[in-house]
């Protein structure tokens, strides 16, 4: 019996014991594994990264897209970049009002991988409002023609691939193919260890430096280094909390497991060293 | 350079590097380490199970003590149970509102042992209104002639030394010994991971049996297993959000590195899964 091993950082380690190692591959981009586990179910792993687990992918994949869609419940054509496991796009296809989707994710042997031996995730991903685009989303951003409601940045850390999404050029460009009441929600990165707490704040200081509404809120993701993981909610016109309606997610009827009303409020309630590090940057 | 290592299930570990294993002591109730580590400071730990560190103790302390105290400013006589690092009462002693302080710690060699090696959490243990004992609090609860504005119960899990603070006897007692609009709050283990997530449904289950208004927040402590840290506010009169006062903590002008008053309310809404898990008991 084996253990998966992820260095939080170099100092502390988080272990995984295996039951059975699933699948192998060195895709053109990056190192994919995927394992099944006694505690989490199975989950995989980008570079030696936890991208997502059974156990736990819900608790991501609701905050990311319930809170934007709470907020505005109009919102019509959505882009999600990266989230090759399908998890975003799992969350979005709930919503009746939602027209579009379009996913566009660098890697497509994550998503056929996941599609294999990760299928909680990827339910939605044949929804027929979803098209899916296997390129670069710093190249999409600046290229395309197109003009969205919400954009959702479902990366990886900012290393390896996942590196121009966390750019200036890529932010811009995300600001300027949004509509004029456009919502931008991305992985924030985490406030506790070093390298995750530098990220977010170099990351908030540019969303900052771009949008006039810019927010952090926060989920409990245990198989997260420290558990504490952050997201960013950047809007052109609504706030995240003062602008909530009563939630769509809830009026037709869809029951999840981790977001509500309330928790959403609360979401935006960070601790007072974490509203330090993301103050005067 | 050795690690230490927890087993959050026996599944799941979680490691730290050691700098220097600075104290060990057989005490007559259970095995004390502590030790000094790269990522965390220094560190102790009862049975194998880590308690308090110099990185994350704050949040811990600052979310038992100044929630209760925010609700009702008015509390003057507070006891202690457990909490024998002292960070319970160092947050106590900067509210010069109250009047005693009783600490029933049935070890002392923990408290010894922290005031030379752990220092950070016990600066307010000769605090004029503290009285420190050595006694089981089970036992001190039953016998106690005392009446007191609030109890914090900082106790270690429900086994060995901590096992009858989680019972029906003991909360019981707690609710006889409390004032009329007395306060009770407890560490209240966690909701994602099996062993934890037991105790707190048997925890919660018990409380509610007995105080009329019961309800549990939560804290992200990332090196407590799952980073996701629930306590209990039960009382007599007092609804945690409802009755909540500008943080008395803030009127004094100390500032906390966790709490405040936002996150007080956010910190009871609770993910659905939690609730649910809560419910129906």
């Amino acid at each position: 019996m084996s253990w998966f091993t992820e260095a939080w950082t170099p100092h502390i380690k988080f272990s995984v014991k295996i039951k059975e190692h699933l699948y192998s591959e060195t895709t053109p981009f990056q190192q994919l594994e995927i394992y099944d586990s006694f505690e989490l179910g199975r989950f995989f792993t980008l570079d030696g990264i936890m991208m997502a687990n059974e156990k736990d992918e819900f608790i991501y994949h609701e905050m990311m897209i319930h809170t934007p869609m709470s907020v505005n419940p109009q919102i019509e054509h959505v882009l999600v970049i990266g989230g090759g496991d399908g998890g975003s796009v799992r969350e979005l296809v709930r919503y009746p009002s939602i027209k579009s989707i379009d996913m566009v994710e660098i890697d497509e042997r994550v998503v056929r991988a996941c599609q294999t031996y990760f299928e909680i995730t990827t339910t939605g991903l044949h929804d027929p409002r979803v098209t899916l685009m296997f390129e670069d989303g710093l190249a999409y951003v600046k290229n395309t023609k197109k003009t969205y409601d919400l954009i959702v940045v479902d990366s990886t850390d900012p290393v390896g691939p996942g590196e121009g999404l966390f750019s200036m050029a890529f932010y811009e460009n995300c600001y300027r193919i949004l509509s004029k009441d456009g919502i931008l929600i991305n992985q924030h990165e985490s406030p506790y260890f070093e390298k995750e707490s530098t990220e977010m704040k170099r990351a908030h200081k540019k969303i900052k430096s771009i949008f006039p509404i810019v927010e952090v809120y926060q989920a409990f993701i245990p198989t997260y280094p420290s558990g504490h993981w952050l997201f960013g909610f950047a809007s052109k016109v609504y706030h995240p909390i003062l602008d909530m309606k009563t939630p769509l997610i809830q009026s037709i009827g869809y029951q999840t497991k981790y977001y509500n009303k309330e928790l959403h409020v609360g979401s935006f309630a960070l601790p007072n060293y974490v509203k330090n590090a993301l103050r005067d940057l």
